[in-house]
C-alpha cells in the first residue's frame, strides 16, 4: 500500500519537489538573499498541502526557519523533522551537463543542485508525514524546522533553538542529511565526532638570529615546536596526553561486530588518497579510527625563512594549528584544556610556550539500542531487505550535538545519499527510485517508531 | 721606531685611506659599477704608492681584482694579503650623523662606510707592508689581492683563483676583515664553522584531505616531519644521526683553557637575544657550542593552513629547510649526502620523503700551533700586551676555505675590528689609535714571521 501510494504520486511529488529546486537558494551568496525568503515561503507552502495543522516563515538573526507542526495528542511523542533549505553554489556551471536550478529526471537520476543536498531528502520526510496523516496512521506529532544557513556554518539555528525551546520540544530528531555505504548496504550514521582546536605559539630569541653565530648555544624554536608536537602521537598512534582518553567510550562487542561487517577494500582506500601505507591507533580498523577513536592532526604549521632558495637563520617564533577530533563522551572544553595545560608543562624553559584555545565542538553519538534508532533499523529492514548498518563518520556536525544539548533530544541521521550523488560538486543528482525508497523508509520509521514508543 | 713612524705618517695614511673610503663602491648596487672599477684603479696607485714592484687591475667574471706584489727572493716564503674593496650600501643615509662616502674623525673615531670593513682592514696591510718595504725588513715576498665582491657572496673569485693559482701562489694569507674581543682582549679568529643545508619535503596523500573523515587514519605529513626533525636531537642535545660527529676534531686541552679564559657573561648573553635559558650541547660551554661543534637547526618550515582562524585539514605536502654548521674536519659533501640517507632511511611508508641538498660551504681552522698563527699571537703581544685568545666564530667565510682548498695555504685572520665600529650599519667607524696599533701589530707579524719561517 506504501509502495503503491508513492508510485502513484510519484510525478506530483516529483514536481513539487523541482518548485522547490527551481529556487537557486545559495546562502554563500548575498546576490541570491531574496531566493532565501522565496524558498522558505515555498516550502511554508510545501508544508501545508502536506497537512500540517500550521506551517510559519519565521525570522532568525540569518536567513528565515521554516517551521512547521502537525499536533495529533499533546500527550503523544514528538518527532521533529529537520533539515536545510540552502544550497551549495552551483559553480563552475560549465562543468554542469544539465542547468543546476532546472530539475531533469535522465537516467533514472534527478539531475540538479539540491537534488541530494538537502531537498530532495528533506522533502522524502514531508512527503513520508504526507502518505501518514492522510492515511490517518499518525499517532504522534510532528514539527519541522527547515534552516537555511546550514552550508554556511548554521550561525542562527543555535541562538534560533535557544529562543524557541518550547516550541521545537521534542522526543526525538529526524534528520535526513547524510547517506548510506549503497543501496545493498544501507546504512545509518550512528556518530560524529567532536573536535578541539589551538593554535600554539614557539617562541625563542626576541629577534631572528644569525644561525652561524648562534646555533648549537640556543633553543630553535623550530626544533622545539617539532618535538612538542612529535611527543604527543606514540608509534602505535596513540595519543600519549596523560587523560585524553579518560572519557572515551568503548564500542560494544555488538556494535564492534557490525562495523567489522562494513564493506572495506583497503587497496582503494589507499588509492583513493594516494599513499601507500595506513597509520593509525593500534588495535582498531580504520573506520573504528575514523569513526570510535579520536585524533591528533596538525593543520598547519610556519616558522623560519620559507621562500625559495636558503637562509640561514635561527627564528624568533614557530607556529602551529592543531586540531582533536573528540569521540564521545569526550567533552571538547576539558579535552581543549587538557592540551592546553600539558603543552605549557612539558615546554622547556628555553623558549615561551602559548596555547590558545579556537573553537570546538561536541560530538555525536546515537545508541544502537536507542528506541527510534531500532525504529529506523527496522524501517530500513522493510524497505531494502537488510538491517542497516551503524556508522559512525569521522566528521562533524556540530547542529546535532547543539540540538542534544538545547532540547535534549537525540537524533536519527536517516539519510539515502550516495557517493556519486556528487553533493557540493557539478552535477548533483539523486536516483528516483532511491527517493522513493527513502520516503517509504521513513514512513515505515514512524510506524515503528509508535510501536517502539 | 715602528710606533713613532706611523704617528709621524697618520695624517698622510689617513688621507690615503680617505682617499679610498670617498669612491663608493657599493658592491649590492648596479649604479655604482664605475665606482668599482675607480676603487680598483686607486687601490693599484696606492699599492705602487706603497712601494710594490707591481701592481694590476685585472678582470674577472664580476668586478676587477687588485693584484700587486713585492718579490724580494724568488726563494723565500709568500705571504699573501686578501681584502676587498667593495662595501655594503649605506642605506638608511637618514641615520647617518655624518656622510657615509665623506670620511670625518671626530672624538677619535673615523667615521665612514667602510672605515672598518674593510677599506679601513686591509688599508692597514697595505701601511704596514710600506713600513718593512721602506726600512728594508721584507725578508720574505708579499702578494695582495682585493677583490669587489665580497658583501654579495665573493662569486668572482673562485674562479680567479682557480685561474691564477701561480700568480697566487703563497705559503699564508694574511687577513684583517675580522675583530678583536675588545683592545684589553685581542684575539684572533681561528676558525669558522662550513655548512650544509637541505629542504626536506613530506608528502601524504596525494591531496588535502577533510581531518574529519580521515583524521586518525592517515599519517599526517607533518606530523611525521615534526618527528623526523625532533628524533635528530637528544634531550642531551646531541645529533642521533649516526656517524654526525665521526670527523668532529675535539680541541686540545691547551685550546679548551683559553677559550675558557674568553671573558663571557652569560646573563648578558641572554638578555641580548632575549631568552631565559640557553640549550646546547652537553659537556660543552656555549663558546665551544657556537665555535667548536655543530649545529642542527630547522631555518624554516611550512606545511597545510596558516591563515586566520582555523581550517581543518590533512594537508598533502609539509616542508623544512634545515641547517647543520660544520667545524674541522667535517666535509659538507660528506654530512650532506649523510643526512639525505638518514632521512630516507627512518622516513615512515606512510608517507614519501624527498629530501634536497642546497648549497654547502667548508669550514676552516687555524691551529694555534701554526708557525704563521704563533707569528701574528706575538705580534698582538708586543703591541697590545696581552697573548691573545683564539676564537672559533660560528658563522661561515666561504672563501677562506675555498683558499685553502684551491692554493693549499691556511689564514691567518688578524682583524682589529670592535663590535662597536658598527659595519654594515650607519655610523661605521673605526678608532684611529686602534687602527694605528693594527698597523704596528701586522709589522710585528711580519718580523716574528721571518724568524718563524
Amino acid at each position: 500500500m506504501i509502495k503503491k501510494y508513492v508510485e502513484e504520486n510519484k510525478d506530483r511529488m516529483l514536481e513539487e519537489l523541482f518548485s522547490l529546486i527551481r529556487i537557486p537558494s545559495v546562502s554563500a551568496q548575498t546576490a541570491h538573499k531574496e531566493d532565501m525568503v522565496r524558498c522558505a515561503e515555498r516550502w511554508k507552502e510545501l508544508l501545508l498541502q502536506a497537512g500540517v495543522d500550521k506551517a510559519e516563515v519565521m525570522p532568525s538573526k540569518g536567513n528565515p526557519m521554516v517551521y512547521a507542526e502537525r499536533m495529533v495528542d499533546p500527550k503523544a511523542k514528538t518527532v521533529l523533522v529537520y533539515g536545510h533549505y540552502d544550497v551549495m553554489p552551483a559553480e563552475p556551471f560549465e562543468l554542469w551537463k544539465t542547468e543546476p536550478f532546472e530539475p531533469v529526471i535522465k537516467d533514472g537520476h534527478i539531475w540538479a543542485r539540491g537534488a541530494d543536498d538537502d531537498k530532495g531528502q528533506s522533502f522524502m520526510q514531508a512527503k513520508a508525514f504526507e502518505y501518514l496523516n492522510k492515511h490517518n496512521l499518525l499517532k504522534h506529532n510532528m514539527k519541522f524546522i527547515f534552516e537555511g544557513e546550514e552550508e554556511i556554518g548554521s550561525g542562527s539555528l543555535g541562538p534560533f533553538i535557544e529562543e524557541h525551546k518550547d516550541l521545537l520540544k521534542c522526543d526525538v530528531i529526524l534528520v535526513s542529511d547524510t547517506g548510506i555505504i549503497s543501496p545493498d548496504v544501507p546504512s545509518i550514521t550512528t556518530g560524529l565526532r567532536g573536535l578541539s582546536y589551538w593554535q600554539i605559539e614557539v617562541t625563542g630569541p626576541d629577534h631572528d638570529l644569525h644561525s652561524g653565530t648562534f646555533g648549537g648555544a640556543v633553543a630553535n624554536p623550530i626544533n622545539v615546536l617539532c618535538k612538542l608536537i612529535a611527543d604527543v602521537t606514540g608509534p602505535d598512534g596513540k595519543i600519549r596526553i596523560p587523560g585524553f582518553y579518560d572519557d572515551v567510550e568503548e564500542a560494544s562487542d555488538e556494535e564492534r561486530k557490525l562495523v567489522a561487517s562494513i564493506p572495506f577494500n583497503e587497496e582503494e582506500y589507499k588509492k583513493s588518497i594516494g599513499v601507500k601505507a595506513l597509520f593509525g591507533e593500534e588495535g582498531y580498523s580504520t573506520i573504528e579510527r575514523t569513526g570510535y577513536r579520536p585524533s591528533f592532526d596538525v593543520c598547519g604549521i610556519w616558522g623560519g625563512y620559507t621562500g625559495d632558495g636558503a637562509k640561514t637563520v635561527i627564528p624568533s617564533k614557530a607556529y602551529a594549528k592543531i586540531s582533536s577530533r573528540l569521540v564521545p563522551h569526550q567533552d571538547h572544553n576539558k579535552i581543549s584544556q587538557l592540551v592546553v595545560d600539558y603543552f605549557n608543562r612539558v615546554a622547556p624553559d628555553t623558549v615561551t610556550v602559548k596555547v590558545e584555545k579556537h573553537h570546538g565542538g561536541y560530538g555525536y553519538v546515537c545508541p544502537i539500542d536507542f528506541p527510534a534508532y531500532k525504529a529506523a533499523e527496522r524501517g530500513f529492514e522493510t524497505v531494502f531487505g537488510k538491517r542497516p548498518l551503524p556508522v559512525r563518520i569521522g566528521g562533524s556536525i556540530p547542529i546535532i550535538s547543539t540540538f542534544e544539548k538545547l532540547l535534549g533530544a537525540k537524533s536519527v541521521l536517516m539519510g539515502f545519499g550516495l557517493e556519486s550523488n556528487a553533493i557540493h560538486s557539478p552535477n548533483e543528482n539523486m536516483p528516483v527510485d532511491l527517493w522513493l525508497k527513502g520516503i517509504e523508509t521513513i514512513i515505515n520509521f514512524h510506524l515503528e517508531y509508535d510501536k517502539e514508543a
